[in-house]
């Protein structure tokens, strides 16, 4: 029996969770579920699972949520509260489901409380990466990756030595405007920027993809997850996104995890694993799309990219800046109060603005993601 | 150190194993080198390499070897002197590259002395698989795979386990006429039949591309090396030979290996296992390639590989008689003697008439062997 704990339970990971676990009651218990505002989604996840804690934003939610769930289930709220769906419950795996910079504490909270990561939150990495890795490394605490791509990665690693791993590769749809020009993409709508071609992710997530800053984001977590400089990590564009990644080792083979583009494989892999289990995902059938595709990244097309790798490169405080920018401006242009591509002048103003603070501690890093918020939100 | 004899050191593989060799010479010793009729290619070999026994084809041919080489050598000539080459050498690992079934006595010889096989003579494995697995199980000996697409599988089950696996698939690059339709393969030459579009390869085997017997003795070949039934292994044309092969896992997930085709790797990867080096091949830039292509695989137009399926299925003496005939007809195509599409006429009348042999033994199979061959030289 698998006991988990989900944060962000109502969000796209997290709903993909619970359908994995709900398709084998016996294997899993859910002990947590951790959401935000969505009321009535978590009441009906607390029905099925049947969690002892759950969590909600606010006090206010919290208190609905007591009232119409069976007594003895404990309902938390807020920061505090989202620690104690992590840490403070009978769970082994905690799925870090959340989006966005405020995953951190609660990750750390689970790390320090011995509890296996199927880290989905890649905000926590790419903020914190050198206090989280430490920190696991010394609990002796697993870190498994959800993210289609490092997931991919991961598998391409069974039963390898690391030192044997020349460079990874990780594929990028290219997202929403692929097939647009640069100068195309003045005055693209909300609504176009969340029609993304092969995934169904959140909303947040699928304009990152467009301007490409989610695969920046991705090659920082690389970097903390599989401890490789950046210029061992490369970005390919492959409008299918059927190979999600791929490892070359040094005898030049290539080691690639393949399949339809569906969530549920990689989060139910950082469930099982080592071990597999069917899933409920159509097989691939390479001869039914008869092509795959691949073409080289264009770090002017786009820049966001560059700006994750230059903030990787320059490590500390810089890649904080470049995330909190990010979901800034992602946040605006999503509220309509900014065009498309005023998300990447922003991530670059704020970044240019930045004094870097030499390797911040979790407070030195909450104060610099506040100033590059506020910076952001004042451009 | 790694002491090695490679069976068949002139050929296309034999000559690739002494390429990798000769650029680590501190790493490798050649114990043995045994070759068919090329005495000069051998007697150079030698002298690089300094094996301490060589093994000819003809009484005559070794006695020639023996005044040219150092005294000392131990020159030998042969079926007999091919199994001292293979069993009675200092060798720890013996490359089997020597095509055709007449390398089955050797390898067993080679496995019972207790020695790690790279085996490149699939023969071996398609007409007594059913020994040499049971005697390399008896004898704690591995069985290497050195042909690229199991070679890629081999890779690809790196740290997975075997209950996993849902099925595995082997690409086929179509071979030399793979954009002919079937009635365009009458009175095709053997020249044309030689220029294989991706692989640099011996005779037989270009020949056998063409007419995907290959791919047929590879599907028999995989059965008894990953113990696998017929039905889960597939077989997938993808013209570029990029994707060599690929496992699929229960839960959907694919692990292929993927590479620019240099068997050179393969070659390596058996003799450094489970460690790799750094070989002298190019590396694969899916961008330049821009595209990989794939499509279903078609019995009607490879009716060679129709008939493996069905020798396989059958078993006991029938994948015998499929390769003796195969082996003979091809011989004779390339010798002028018949019409390319007579070879595939051929084999499906020898096993037609073929009396299958309840689980031979060596003997037996020897036996069926010949009668396979002489029946498939009268026709």
């Amino acid at each position: 029996m698998k006991k988990i704990s989900i944060l962000g339970s109502t969000g796209s990971i997290g709903t993909q969770t619970l359908d994995i676990v709900g398709r084998e009651p016996d294997r899993y218990s859910v002990e947590g579920l951790a959401a935000g505002s969505n009321l009535e989604l978590l009441i009906e996840q607390a029905k099925t699972f049947r969690p002892k804690t759950v969590c909600l934003a606010t006090k206010t939610l919290a208190g609905e949520a007591k009232l119409r769930l069976p007594a003895g289930v404990n309902v938390v709220y807020g920061d505090e509260g989202l620690i104690e769906a992590a840490a403070g419950t009978d769970a082994d795996t905690v799925v870090t489901a959340i989006v966005g910079s405020r995953g951190l504490p609660a990750t750390l909270a689970a790390v320090d409380a011995g509890k296996t990561i199927a880290l989905a939150n890649k905000e926590t990495l790419v903020t914190a990466g050198h206090i989280v890795m430490r920190r696991a490394a010394e609990r002796g605490v697993a870190i498994l990756p959800v993210d289609s791509e490092h997931s991919a990665i991961f598998q391409c690693l069974n039963g390898e030595r690391r030192v044997d791993v020349n460079q990874i590769t990780l594929t990028a749809s290219g997202g929403s405007f692929r097939d647009r020009k640069r100068e195309e993409l003045q005055g693209v709508t909300v609504a176009e920027a969340l029609n993304h071609p092969n995934w169904s992710m959140g909303a947040k997530v699928t304009i990152d993809s467009a301007t490409m800053a989610n695969k920046g984001l991705e090659v920082i977590e690389a970097h903390w997850l599989f401890g490789l400089p950046y210029d061992r990590i490369k970005v390919l564009i492959h409008p299918e996104s059927i190979i999600h990644s791929y490892v070359e080792f040094v005898d030049h083979s290539i080691i690639a995890q393949l399949g339809l583009p569906d969530m549920r494989v990689p989060i139910q892999y950082a469930l099982t694993y080592p071990e597999r289990r069917a899933t409920p995902t159509d097989a691939l059938d390479l001869a039914k799309l008869s092509a795959l595709h691949f073409r080289e990244m264009d770090f002017d097309r786009y820049p966001c990219l560059r700006y994750a790798y230059e903030s990787g490169r320059a490590g500390k405080s810089a890649p904080t800046v470049f995330n909190a920018a990010n979901e800034t401006a992602v946040a605006r242009f999503l509220a309509g109060e900014i065009a498309f591509l005023e998300i990447e002048a922003i991530i670059a103003t704020v970044l240019e603005r930045h004094e870097i603070v030499e390797v911040p501690d979790v407070t030195a890093i909450s104060e610099v993601d506040a100033w590059a918020r506020r910076t952001a939100a004042g451009i």
